[in-house]
């Protein structure tokens, strides 16, 4: 049974600057008056006041010390509870501003990443049994000697979330710069609808794949705690996407967005012995170093020899070519090659895997709009195709409206 | 018996960019290799930080919330220790950063102008003995709610003595941008010279008369509590003054500073009927008004008439003048007037009452300058004559040269 308390969370850009922070408290405002008197608002710092603290801090060392940099990002999220908290007071609020310390965030102690271990609402609820709007400085937390941490990118999400499983709240809404959740970017695809729902699973595939809508493990911590999640702009009153559990699950159109990647690199092994133990030697020294490897395509070939090729973020391509080739030299493979100017593409939709036909029909799609597949990838409910980086965009309209994604009701 | 922990505390202009920044972390880490190991350093916010997020409070509502105002604040402090800790560790020494409620400064829930309660120390005394350089945001302490306070202007200065007292330590040195305190200032007087060390008593009276090196109400803690405090420059390594007990009472020139003020109005009441209870009807509504009332005068008149006199600064005069006109009709006085160009000079010596003729030979200096003197007040270490405004540069200088302050020896 939920509570009748409502998160809501306001990124960067919606705080920017000192007019953007009063249209969020009278968004805040209209919220208490017409919906729920037990409101929770999380904030992000100011605009890019973050990076400009990185900065700051790079201009006394290179190498920050993480404990101290922490605290310093720290402050940005503070600047915006208690300019939002006076702007509600000056609407005639009762308002309270909390640090992640106040508001019992307690988490590990990784500074910059740190995760949270639990919530203890203990004053949120005290503030809100007082009638006060509470509001939360987001991507903050505390460890066990009450020293202060960051969540890492994306945390004021995952704080939302969280404040919300542990209040129990009936609606975490995530407010941002975009409307929701679309079916492929608009910018892309004009025609491009946006989702009223999508669950945890495609909304995760939808996100790490380019839909850069909100941080995927706050949409993880959402599905771990059954919390739905809406994601809205806080710049317009449309409606939004809510992202929650098993929609869509066995109806209609499988296929539920499209998204897409343009920063992809390859690198390939040509004529690599076909024995046991080559993919270890290839990818643990990648793993060692860092670098996230995509998508892994190994061709059988013939006279015991084998092509193997993996992609990665473009940025790490260089790094990834020196590891390979010295790993190529050690197995006696015949060659490295590499290629920087790759995208991806991927169908994502709950259910894909039970319902056959959906790849044949991406295939066809791309085959028809003269699009080249330099390497495939599936998961349950994706599958992706690795192309030219210049095709990315044809890839996305072909393959939104191969799925009559733009005319399709929304299940 | 004191323990060897060195206090420093630095001022905003000696942290106002990220190279001053640096410059503090080598000279605390030259106090470290070569003084004590057990060092704790409160810092102020960067140059004009605090004036800048009070200004950014101003632009959502012209009446801040004043427990979010000081939480706003207490970011500008914050973002100095971590900063600092960073430049210290990139030095190779182990530094950690506290906030107020990580070092345990626990105040009155007084927004804005809170008190410290107590100081619990403890933490800090295991970072020392984890052989750490202790960095302590200044300005800032929490109330038993945990909510973050201020503890207004001068908060740092009054950080580092409260700390110095808990912690008791060694010495306690404030750090800021004039090298000590001076017979007289040096812009007006070029012979001034530095005081080697004063009292407690002598450095109010200096300070609340307009020589602005450190908060009084530091200087009345290290009164209280006994602890010496020096007075230098961060920029240079000329050794300041010692603020410390009992210097000077029974030695050699009882005068050991000229303090100035220019910013002094005046009200006077003419015609008062001379009977009971007509001071407290004047200066209850300033009282209420919240004005702070200098020098009073009443002369006494002929024919049960008097004049009452009183002296505000000078951003109080058309305020007080009102109030006092109001009075002035209510008692039956015949007229009020004002004048807002008047400055105050004062000379300030322990000791100075129990040795007649200083006030003497100071009117003889003023009067052989010319300089009328519109008022007298006096305390027990000092005798303040209120003056013409573009006058106070030249009463200044003769009073510096009456009382030889250029060529006695620093007692």
């Amino acid at each position: 049974m939920r509570s009748d308390i409502i998160v809501q969370k306001y990124g960067g850009s919606s705080v920017a600057d000192p007019e953007r922070i009063r249209n969020v408290a009278r968004r805040v405002s209209a919220a208490y008056e017409r919906r729920s008197p037990r409101i929770v608002v999380v904030v992000s710092a100011m605009g890019k006041t973050t990076d400009q603290l990185i900065a700051l801090a790079h201009q006394i060392t290179p190498h920050p010390d993480p404990r101290e940099l922490d605290l310093l990002l720290s402050t940005g999220e503070i600047v915006s509870i208690a300019l939002l908290a006076m702007a509600l007071r000056d609407l005639g609020h009762e308002a309270i501003s909390l640090t992640g310390y106040q508001a019992g965030i307690r988490t590990e102690s990784r500074y910059g990443a740190a995760r949270i271990l639990d919530v203890d609402p203990m004053r949120i609820r005290r503030e809100l049994e007082r009638g006060r709007i509470v509001i939360v400085a987001g991507f903050q937390g505390f460890t066990e000697e009450f020293d202060v941490t960051t969540l890492g990118r994306g945390g004021s999400d995952t704080t939302a979330v969280a404040l919300a499983a542990a209040l129990e709240a009936s609606a975490c809404e995530i407010y941002t710069d975009v409307d929701g959740v679309f079916t492929a970017d608009p910018r892309i695809v004009p025609e491009a609808r946006q989702l009223q729902d999508i669950s945890y699973e495609e909304m995760l595939e939808l996100a790490s794949q380019g839909a850069k809508v909100m941080a995927a493990r706050a949409v993880e911590l959402g599905e771990l705690f059954d919390q739905p999640i809406l994601v809205a702009s806080s710049f317009s009153d449309r409606p939004g996407t809510l992202i929650h559990r098993g929609v869509s699950m066995e109806k209609g159109n499988k296929v539920r967005g499209i998204a897409h990647d343009v920063n992809v690199g390859k690198v390939t092994i040509v004529g690599v012995p076909d024995r046991p133990g080559i993919a270890a030697q290839v990818f643990g020294p990648l793993a060692e170093a860092g670098i996230s490897v995509d998508v892994i395509v190994q061709n059988t070939g013939q006279h015991g020899k084998t092509d193997l090729s993996y992609s990665v973020a473009k940025g790490d391509l260089s790094k990834a070519e020196a590891l390979t080739r010295e790993v190529a030299k050690a197995i006696g493979a015949e060659a490295v090659t590499t290629a920087g100017d790759l995208g991806k593409v991927s169908i994502v939709g709950s259910g894909m895997q039970s319902a056959p036909g959906y790849a044949a029909r991406m295939f066809e799609a791309l085959y028809r709009a003269g699009i080249n597949i330099e390497m495939i990838t599936t998961s349950e409910i994706r599958i992706t195709c690795i192309v030219a980086a210049d095709r990315v965009p044809d890839a996305v309209r072909s393959l939104h409206a191969a799925f009559e994604l733009e005319t399709r009701d929304n299940p």
